[in-house]
């Protein structure tokens, strides 16, 4: 095997946090990333001060400047968003571990807060203020407005092609159902689900019923990066959670997934296999089983999830451990994020044993992220 | 002195391009963007299919997507952009080389393409659609709604402290236009300024009289970076702009640019007299000689103009050589990027002499680069 590039396992995240989530947070969305940010800095025992580096989702609407003068920055050094709705997330953590791979910044934090269901409801339409450009310029016309409407012509689409079913969709739900009934943190952690419940539930779009749709969440959440170098100095005695390898994908031919996971297992060096927990981004259930195909995890994610092999538990490939966009809290990728550290950290309510690496893809193959273990 | 980090000079622009330059281009935003990209990577030599890293201002309107599926590029595997105004360029550069410097990306093609007179002109106000938001929100219901309202009381400022005068504003105004004179790709190519058509100007605010002004632009540019490496193995026999140190600089405590020249001159281990040649961003001219000061090239700006010392074939500091926003164009800082790369390449029409480093603000102390000239 070939040695792995400098920049795997140079940066680690060495704070997580977030707030309560919500229906209704009372709060503004700028309070909601302050009081996430704190609580991932505090995590860390890193200062405000410290922090010189910034990053946002571009959908998120507390601008960078704004941030840094509530959190009295001396010297912002770095920020960038990506242009995307809410699958940014891994990519979000592979542009702040090259700023700090490079020596731009020292302390980076992602952040997020959004009142998604007291305020701008996604599932409504127009999530970017971008109507009528690049895809939906040609899907827009016919009626494709939300995020729902034209993921449900690719979910039928793969359902015909590959046999995939809405009961196996189930079973995917009713494991991360089944997560978010051990997190405290968990929207449905006092609720619990049947499949039978499940394949009673209304359609909202075919081939999505009610419980295949990720929730509508009021919250933030916040990570802190910085170089491993400064994590093992600092954070003595505790575990974290190093940047293995990150990709960003996008635009080009096949799907980004395929292409995503073939950068970011060869910049890692390891194999599916040696993924001991898997986070994917839920914004409809479906999605999860594709991408556990396409990542190249397992080659039936329908007959996987119905055997129970998603499961915490299980001894397949455990999948959205917190309980997922479905049944944790909507905060487009970030609980994702904050949950892949976790299981590193060996602090998941659904805690994997022994878990050394953790894969977290943040929406339809834009990008996903390895984490790695490292005890300091 | 220490040695330099490994991030400078691991990256270079290994190619520039830019369109015709009018005030009614009769194109889209898109097409601006896609010819100057086409010429930048010819100017590379570098097939769009090779492109794996796309990045753009906030402001501009060609979605990253759009671009990628005209160009047709097959795997894209980084793209971002930064939330200000027109000030993003230099730290644009930073972020497309952090992520060739970490491995993330192999080509990153920097683009703008904007109808700043024909299309939207962002002298009327509103730049970012962020109305209300950040400083604004204390600033504009006093009136202040246009970039110039603000820069004018900031200027003023400047004018009751340090004693700089409209007249040495002037004379940095006809040094530029002097450098457009010789650039046949700027606006005002053909029409001199002396410093009483200067001083005769009418006011637009007090104190930015109408030469002081930025042009109103329709046009593209772009550039296309990979790293050092690649571009000694494909550019044989041409000079090349290593991208020596770049910094991004913003909110913080004093000003933004004291805090990134800091930075920018730390990590290229340069002190301000090793620099050969300077651009920087000129929405209003007297910008530029304030630049000059807290990027510590000069004590006293306003007379160094005067004395005719930023002029091309001077022995002060060359400053704007291609005549810059107020004389070529006004491309948000894409073509002082572009001039500063071609002064290290010793191709620009004001050729500062054996030009080996090359700095370049691109707005008000938001980022900072500085370029070295590399044979290969």
């Amino acid at each position: 095997m070939r040695p792995r590039p400098a920049f795997s396992n140079a940066v680690a995240v060495v704070g997580v946090g977030e707030t309560d989530y919500s229906r209704e947070s009372g709060r503004s969305e700028l309070t909601l990333a302050l009081q996430a940010i704190g609580a991932a800095l505090d995590d860390a025992g890193i200062e405000p001060r410290e922090v010189d580096g910034l990053m946002k989702w571009w959908v998120d609407t507390s601008l960078e400047a704004e941030v840094a003068a509530n959190l009295g920055i001396p010297d912002l050094a770095w920020w960038g968003e990506i242009n995307q709705a809410g699958n940014v997330g891994a990519a979000l953590v592979a542009h702040a571990a090259a700023a700090i791979f490079a020596g731009l910044a020292n302390v980076v934090v992602i952040y997020r807060g959004v009142n998604g269901r007291s305020g701008r409801r996604y599932g409504r339409g127009d999530v970017t203020g971008q109507r009528g450009r690049g895809a939906g310029a040609f899907s827009e016309p016919y009626g494709l407005l939300t995020p729902q409407h034209g993921l449900a012509m690719a979910a039928r689409r793969r359902m015909f092609e590959t046999g995939i079913t809405s009961r196996q969709f189930g079973a995917q739900a009713v494991a991360q159902r089944r997560h978010a009934n051990r997190n405290p943190r968990a929207t449905f952690h006092d609720r619990t689900l049947t499949l039978e419940e499940h394949q009673a539930s209304r359609f909202v779009i075919e081939p999505f019923r009610l419980f295949d749709c990720c929730l509508e969440t009021d919250g933030g959440g916040a990570l802190v990066l910085a170089s491993a170098d400064r994590a093992q100095a600092t954070a003595a005695g505790r575990p974290l959670a190093l940047v293995r390898a990150a990709a960003q994908s996008g635009p080009g031919v096949g799907a980004p997934a395929k292409r995503g996971a073939e950068r970011l297992f060869d910049m890692a060096g390891l194999s599916r296999a040696d993924i001991d927990v898997v986070q994917i981004y839920d914004h409809f259930c479906p999605f999860v089983l594709f991408a556990l195909e396409d990542y190249g995890f397992v080659k039936d994610a329908g007959r996987l999830a119905e055997e129970g092999g998603t499961e915490w538990a299980g001894d397949g490939v455990p999948v959205n451990t917190s309980g997922g966009h479905l049944s944790e809290a909507y905060l487009q990728g970030m609980n994702h994020l904050i949950e892949a550290v976790r299981q590193v950290r060996g602090e998941s309510t659904a805690q994997v044993p022994n878990a050394t690496f953790s894969f977290c893809d943040t929406g339809i193959g834009a990008g996903a992220v390895i984490f790695e273990r490292f005890e300091t």
